[in-house]
């Protein structure tokens, strides 16, 4: 779990296309997560009354942003002003506090741009155009080859693309699969690394009610902070930015969501789902509890502890949270019946022709093959990190990172792990020159935890944990790795290391290098044994199964989530819960109430700001309100606007009904949840005296 | 995790016997939980320059008591008070709650014996005479057994004894098998299940510090309560009772401990440990993050919750401390050494003469045999509760029993499973047939959670699985479970099915008989598996093991810990830490300075009555002090008495260095921690206005 990883800025869903499906058709209006480049113009008329054209769409998408550590965001003023959720900045403004200054707990105003503070290690990326890639990328493939010859095929084409791409066009380029295969397009951004942090409020203000009110509404949370994008030392002058709505939105009216949703499995096959549920989702969660318990550990032992590992435990809880939710889903006998019907018609459809059985029959059984196939070797390659460093902390990944880019780099860039291609090469830089403090305390912990995690997974005497370990407990070597892991722990050095090549690398006696280069190797085999085994053969299977949903039910459908830009849109609306009428939108003032409710519980006391001014505050203004947009993890920070293009707010949260949305969509349950814009802007005047900042947004003194 | 099971409730330890266990040898003068038959006399006239006689020890082990919840006590009045550890009676207390009086939170004081209020479900033992009955138990061994059928006839042998000896002697008779199988001694207990609770303080005074202090030391815990014995309706007029100490203990003084050690593991062979690193205890792990988490949550969404949940909550963080501890022990290469150093001379001692190779020398193979033996089935049978009811919550632990009870007794005494056996059925029918509350939202809560639990562990598709959801996602059927089990939630119709047998309860319709039912017969096939290919193949090749080590080292050995009664000694000492020196008592007055320095953390809140009273308090009044007698899980309540026999203190903790006392003993950082007697005294007077109560122990106003 990185840090920033939680509530929406990831999670996973899995979307029906809306052809076929049964009982719950009709609810599912809105559902979708739409590619950009191709908006649903048809079932937004339908829908919302309204037929947006092409230019209103190019705005808006280029009005929005991808942030690096996860979420989404959008450009609010003429002037960079970029606006997402405290949650997806908290990262950020972690690494900007001190031991005597902690911007988290205290919140953040920048009284002058002199004062905006630079984010080291953020980046933040404009979707400028897209295209489809398809043919060239499935052309590369030759006649005869196995899935696994396939896979490495399409995977140089892509790094091919994107390395072409990038010097024609000078935007950072990016091949994304989409239908699990079926489709290549080529997203192309123009990217900042250049972000300093405006406003924060209070984190206690922004996540109101903790743990036990995330994923739940009602809900009272100012999830919001400003950051500025700036260029060339200057703050950038955007072509595109969003206006601000003059008069908020109103219950019924539809609402658009601008976002990067970053997985839904909505279309896998019953197999798929089933290894998820069994093997996945257990071993994941397993290790999240682990890791929960451990942080609160940690943080009951002292105050400053409890500060050091407060946003990591918020994102650890919220992991679980989601897992625990996606799981549940599984286990419901409903929804599985849903997939079932689903996938039985489709089969049906495609075994009632004869050309079609020939050419697409056997994709089901070789998704199943390949969940076989991956079974055999999940857990390994689980605790040797599956595909991510295998250990936990942040002088780790650093460690991790310089240790394969300089490995990689020995291979041709077609031939490399792709997160490694020379297109990542300054997003990799930026992190590994990042000037951010390290707590060695905290890192010391969870490398402990990490090192003991891997003994329990592989047991003490294999020989990745026995060198892992160097003949020391793991709290001992811990102690040790951090201490003397002169390199790492200086960016200076990073510098001095990050061109070396192998050679260097490997004779490097920098401690956590070291250990990188101890689990690195065989990592890398599973890495590749699943690129090959499972991931290759999946691919090859879904583009069979999509294009048998295409023929059966036409293009129109959305693929799934791929933490690239879409649009979603549905309209504000309460619902039905057990019995109990939900409405839509809270006020401030209800906030007030829900804290007299649970007083003496820390996780909704009222922040000090909010407690003494409250009679600035007018206790009618709307605060969160929920809409049936469909939305996933990667969304945090997304824009909601209305018809006119216009912010009405945030993108914050999902109820608990959605964290099914991995594997379907309920239009009846699933709501997505945002900061309303008139509190942002009412809370900014009275409260935090940003009235420059209001002015910026709103244009209104 | 029972609601009890904590601290020093249940645990582990593994001792090395004294003779050659190198560097550390000198600091061990004081390990060994001693036999109370076969107290170690001469150790102790060397370490503490007294002789005590038998009567000494008589006196002291017949005023002695073991808790049926797991923990260990002393009556300290003529009149059959009996002293514990308020969280080994929490238990009960939290069952004589109700939502408008919560004694855990407020504690309790009977006012009159008519306001003693008797706990449902809770039973006492005092052991009256052992017997060595090893002789009769091996020679039911019919030559040329396997070791399968060995097993069964050693366990049916001592079915036998205990029966007979029942009836004989009106004692509760139990054989319990020493050395993991040398030895078979038989226990006799005079049982009693009328238990009073006289006196608790607040929760928050017996555990001031919470989780983050547990295991830690310099403590402040006023962790005591007081029960009566009762008999035939009226209090109890024992034939033995300790008295108090007069004028407290001093440091360096020698001091005694008697009480019940759960388990240790001291004698393990390093398979069997590396069995219990890699496999056991990762697999415990898991569940136990798991539940920790879940209580969180759970407790986090209102106040009643987390009230509900509290006890349990403290139990599972018990848990996960003592079992990371343990497998920290384990991780830990300088105690892997000296466990191998250990193994190593022993083994070499019987290689060295071909008699002794020849018949002892196949012990470690075949210990590591069953080791992999197990490793074959050990996550399904542990998926299935390993022996115990495979999911949590009060209402299935009864339904499983009640199950059981019924299916079990269709089988001669001799062939059922050991806790069935017939000198058991008073003790099943206390629990069958106990009036106690259930909180019907914690058990759905627990339910499926443990549903969803078995999914995980089994998968999805699994025959149990899918038998014990019957269609459902686990919330709703935890709600149908807990709703439609009508016989389980009524102790009138508890009662009406107890004698029923095999028909009537199978084809009974309680939702969560039928449940049990599901998951019995495989459960029950995997326990005999696991009696028949591990434990009968251990207790051979243990027996085989210790013969080798009393011929090496003479018979002047502690067996490992049983949960029987075993007497400790050492002296009250302080230690080093990490460079810091760590005095042996703290003070009352140290209690209020350590509030001041956690202020704002509940955790170190003080109780309404310690802050408003404090003038009353002499705060230099000695309150917990550390001793470097060997204690372990089950040592909870222990009395600590002087060389004269007087109560100076109350066992409640072990300090962090004495989690790994599972598998050695290290005298120069274990430590276990007692309440000071004058510091219950004081209290009691000062604070709680019990001056009856402080009169009936110390014999003074």
């Amino acid at each position: 779990m990185g840090r920033t990883t939680r509530r929406l800025v990831l999670g996973a869903w899995l979307a029906l296309a809306g052809a076929t499906l049964g009982p719950n058709r009709g609810a599912r209006a809105d559902e979708g997560m739409w590619l950009i480049n191709r908006p649903p113009t048809a079932a937004i008329k339908a829908a919302c009354g309204i037929e947006p054209d092409a230019a209103w769409f190019e705005h808006i998408q280029r009005s929005c942003v991808r942030i690096g550590t996860g979420g989404s965001g959008s450009i609010v003023s003429a002037d960079g002003l970029l606006m997402t959720n405290h949650h997806v900045g908290s990262d950020a403004i972690a690494k900007l506090s001190t031991p005597d200054r902690d911007l988290l707990e205290e919140g953040f105003l920048a009284l002058s741009r002199a004062d905006e503070r630079r984010c080291p290690g953020l980046e933040v990326r404009i979707l400028w155009q897209v295209s489809d890639v398809t043919d060239r990328v499935l052309s590369a493939v030759k006649p005869g080859s196995s899935d696994a010859e396939a896979g490495a095929a399409k995977r140089a084409a892509m790094t091919s693309i994107e390395a072409e791409a990038q010097q024609r066009d000078a935007l950072v380029s990016e091949v994304v699969t989409l239908y699990q295969g079926a489709r290549y397009h080529l997203y192309q951004y123009r990217r900042y690394d250049d972000v300093r942090l405006v406003f924060a409020p209070e984190q206690q203000a922004a996540f109101f009610g903790g743990d036990a009110d995330n994923f739940e509404f009602p809900r009272f949370n100012l999830d919001v902070c400003f950051f500025r994008i700036y260029d060339d030392g200057k703050p950038l002058r955007p072509e595109h930015h969003l206006g601000w709505a003059e008069t908020g939105v109103a219950d019924q009216e539809p609402v658009f969501v601008f976002g990067h949703p970053g997985r839904t499995r909505r279309l896998y096959t019953l197999d798929h789902l089933a290894f998820l549920r069994d093997v996945e989702l257990p071993a994941r969660l397993a290790r999240v509890w682990r890791t929960e318990v451990k942080l609160q550990t940690y943080s009951g032992r002292s105050r400053a502890n409890a500060r050091a590992a407060a946003d990591d435990l918020l994102g650890v809880q919220n992991g679980r949270k989601v897992l625990t939710g996606q799981l549940a889903g599984l286990l419901d006998p409903a929804l599985m019946a849903r997939k079932r019907a689903d996938e039985t018609a489709l089969r049906a459809f495609v075994e009632s022709d004869p050309e079609r059985t020939a050419r697409w029959s056997d994709a089901w059984t070789k998704v199943a093959e390949a969940q076989r196939a991956y079974a055999a070797f999940f857990h390994r390659y689980d605790a040797l990190g599956r595909g991510r460093p295998p250990l936990d902390g942040d002088l780790f990944d650093i460690a991790w990172t310089l240790t394969r880019w300089n490995l990689e780099r020995t291979r041709p860039n077609e031939q490399r792990l792709r997160e490694y291609r020379d297109s990542e090469a300054d997003t990799i830089r930026l992190k590994l020159f990042a000037e951010t403090p390290f707590n060695l305390d905290l890192e010391k912990e969870k490398l402990a935890a990490g090192l003991t995690w891997l003994a329990e997974r592989l047991g003490g005497g294999d020989p990745r944990v026995v060198e892992a370990l160097g003949g020391k407990s793991p709290a001992d070597r811990a102690a040790e790795l951090v201490d003397n892991a002169v390199v790492i722990r200086s960016v200076q050095s990073r510098k001095f290391v990050e061109p070396s090549g192998r050679q260097v690398i490997e004779k490097n006696r920098d401690t956590l290098i070291r250990l990188a280069l101890a689990l690195e190797g065989e990592a890398r085999q599973l890495r590749v044994r699943y690129e090959d085994e499972v991931e290759s053969v999946e691919r090859a299977a879904y583009a069979k199964v999509a294009a048998a949903r295409f023929a059966k039910e036409g293009e129109n459908l959305y693929p799934d989530a791929t933490f690239t830009l879409r649009v979603s849109f549905g309209a504000v609306r309460g619902y039905r819960d057990g019995g109990a009428s939900i409405p839509a939108f809270t006020t401030i003032g209800g906030m007030f109430t829900r804290a007299a409710d649970r007083a003496g519980d820390p996780a909704f006391a009222l922040p000090d700001r909010w407690a003494k001014r409250r009679d600035k505050l007018d206790p009618k203004t709307p605060f969160n309100f929920i809409c049936t947009a469909d939305i996933i993890g990667g969304n945090s920070g997304s824009p909601v606007v209305n018809k006119d293009g216009k912010v009405i707010g945030l993108i914050f949260d999902g109820n608990i009904h959605s964290l099914v949305g991995d594997f379907v969509y309920d239009g009846t349950l699933n709501r997505a949840l945002a900061v309303d814009a008139r509190a942002i802007a009412h809370a900014l005047d009275v409260l935090y005296d940003a009235k420059d900042l209001v002015k910026e947004i709103t244009g209104k003194q």
